[in-house]
């Protein structure tokens, strides 16, 4: 067996989700038909991360294993021209030892979620941002969302079909930035680093941020909606269209051949 | 009679194109209807810039005069209220004199071209960029356009169809700029401004520049083209997803009321 890593770009909007289901197209089955296709193998494509309906990724990592030799540019080129004209594109593609699975060896997770603030709705970025209209202080946000990192239970922010053993994550780093774009109106990036997160975590982030940076929630209100580890404690969950899967990463090791 | 600047935002994929046109949607007849929608009045919208098909806008501008007292708040909000859900935004208003004309009393205009440039299609961008898969020097293009800028008969740019009385414009910047995106592929950004523009112009330029770009022509040969006065001297025309309209530019006194 070779086994490849993808690095796969996708506009999730057409889609039920990364993961491959009965009531609708998903990125996995995209890939799989655009394997099958180049090969006529059929493969289980894994992914590190299970992306929601709506949410799209830059750079999600997943791999298969082909009983085809070739090389990783090869896979690449064909099953791009395979996948045409869907929304998914691999971006990249590597030979890995067959001891690299995305999911498991992955280490690191990061997302981006984007708010574009202005008053009118959006015309180009449409399923790509979430569009708020009240005025929002990202300094303030970025200030209580440093009361978010480190080791926590983060039930508060945990959707109920989550499928974790345990709530309790460590969040490397959120920041909250603003880009100003003239008349187009300003972006609130929310940035969020760890080695893996709840289900709709990031989302339910998003929610509570925006209450702080609408002046509704002080840092300490979040705060205590984080030690509360109730669900109902914390804000709603923004809209899937504003999430993107930025970088999974792996230690070294994971590239590595090892003698057995 | 109460005349309204507009600045205006458009996804133009789903479009013919600013102007109305009998054979699809406009822009234009978008923003007419949504107009008609809020108050009642057949106006009419006229724009700074007559994009094509698949040309978008971040900032077109565009009058329009309402019988009805209003302030231009309220234009905005209504009109971005019954443009829903089309790929249409009023971004900013304000209420102009009667002597202001969202095309003639324009000095400036400015565009921006993207291209991404990568291996892999693409997925999240695609009808929002040219896809160039040849690795493309910005350095040696940004230096090559720099023999455009000035006051020049820019025939060799110009499409067939062109109205404009003459090929002589004054070219007031051409920079070429490249954003490197990690696994996401680098960007290439054009960036043109001028008083005004023959018709494809920006998008001839950018199909010359990509000769640039891959080491197929220098920038002595962009020079000649120019010279040649002749449209078979220059490149292909590029693709019309990758345009922008950015800004245009208005002297102080268009805003001002004149006694009369």
């Amino acid at each position: 067996m070779n086994r490849f890593q993808i690095i796969v770009e996708y506009d999730g909007s057409d889609f039920v989700g990364w993961q491959r289901q009965a009531n609708g197209p998903s990125v996995q089955a995209a890939l799989e038909q655009a394997v099958a296709g180049f090969c006529g193998e059929a493969v289980l494509v894994e992914g590190a991360g299970r992306t929601d309906a709506g949410v799209h990724a830059l750079a999600q990592s997943a791999h298969l294993d082909l009983a085809k030799e070739t090389s990783a540019d090869t896979v690449m080129a064909a099953v791009n021209f395979h996948l045409k004209p869907a929304a998914v594109a691999v971006v990249a593609a590597r030979q890995v030892p067959n001891s690299f699975h995305a999911r498991f060896s992955a280490i690191r997770r990061a997302y981006l979620y984007r708010i574009v603030n202005r008053r009118a709705p959006l015309a180009l970025e449409h399923g790509h941002a979430w569009f708020v209209p009240q005025p929002l202080d990202a300094a303030a946000m970025h200030e209580a969302a440093q009361g978010l990192v480190g080791q926590h239970d983060f039930t508060s922010f945990r959707a109920s079909e989550c499928q974790a053993k345990s709530p309790v994550k460590t969040l490397d780093r959120l920041t909250v930035t603003q880009v100003d774009r003239g008349p187009s109106g300003s972006v609130i990036e929310i940035r969020a680093r760890a080695r893996s997160f709840l289900y709709h975590q990031i989302r339910n982030f998003a929610g509570s941020l925006k209450l702080v940076g609408e002046g509704k929630w002080t840092a300490r209100d979040l705060r205590k909606a984080l030690e509360a580890r109730d669900r109902a404690a914390a804000g709603p969950t923004a809209p899937a269209a504003g999430l993107y899967l930025t970088e999974v990463g792996y230690p070294e090791e994971a590239f590595v051949e090892t003698e057995s």
